[in-house]
């Protein structure tokens, strides 16, 4: 039986179907219209969501919620960082960023797991690296073609899923949870 | 008896006591940890905060969500102007305006009261204006100092209290729901 995760984004679901499926694991999207609550902390938006997902389906489900936290912005786009991408997008945080020496930031991602009757469980994922001076790269979406992963040179939009998937706080963030579902279940 | 104004923000509440009590109306203030739904309109915001206000004091309660929405960055910080004043601040938003010659911008408010066992009702103003070339003005809170006002050529920074609740979205929002309260209770 496929596990349902419950997402709008067919990019994100695209990422974690190749991780899974690596595992054994098959994956169904299902796209619902539970609202998500304001916090700045993924933990507390994704723990939220995946209780409310599941209520509405009455099964078990799983979310992800992810952002980019720029360090000289105190954290901005951070858990809102979808609704900035969609206004503002690359271009304008390119521009928050002229002149800004400390380009480092973080990209995390949470996942939270939640059946029910149960409490919901949950796995983050981080990676480290920096806002590139351009966007670089065509591949993944969102704020992929800035984000320079650390030690390696190249942005999120420069890499196939597969190269991305090892490194990525996406790919860190299922991997734990694919783990323990697979122990678990 | 005093009507609950469900807020941590002292300045609204300033603003807001003065427009009350001209109308002869006292208004107390309570800061409850509720969280807010994320949406694109504010409207949705305020009326899931009322009925969860309501929810968790068991008594008639308003709260207030407003947003400035600027319209060559597509609405942004809009829904989310709380949360990006407090990383990029008045700063940022300056910087993303560089050599943007449409300023054009709106500060919507949205009040929503509800009562035990009520539908919330909702309140909007509207206030428009353009986003000036550089802060100017101590007065207000937030992005006052950035908003010119149309037709008056001073931002909201360098507005009394008196005078800026004539003219601005929360003033206007308000009105109509005190008149409206007043006729009604």
């Amino acid at each position: 039986m496929a596990l349902i995760f419950v997402t709008g984004n067919r990019h994100k679901f695209e990422e974690v179907s190749e991780i899974a499926e690596n595992q054994g694991l098959k994956l169904e999207m299902r796209e619902l219209a539970c609202r998500e609550v304001q916090a700045d902390e993924l933990e507390e938006i994704a723990r939220q969501s995946a209780i409310d997902a599941c209520a509405s389906l009455g099964k078990p489900c799983f979310v992800e919620d992810a952002g980019l936290f720029v360090q000289a912005l105190r954290g901005f786009p951070g858990p809102y960082s979808s609704y900035v991408f969609r206004t503002i997008g690359n271009k304008g945080l390119l521009r928050l960023m002229v002149g800004v020496s400390n380009r480092q930031a973080e990209f995390r991602s949470v996942v939270a797991y939640c059946k029910p009757r149960g409490k919901p469980r949950v796995f983050t994922g981080k990676v480290k690296g920096s806002i590139s001076l351009e966007t670089r790269g065509t591949q993944g979406f969102g704020y992929d073609p800035i984000f320079l992963a650390k030690h390696i040179g190249k942005t999120f939009g420069e890499m196939k899923i597969s190269r991305k998937n090892k490194i990525s706080h996406r790919g860190r963030s299922f991997e734990k949870f694919i783990k323990w579902y697979l122990r678990t279940h």
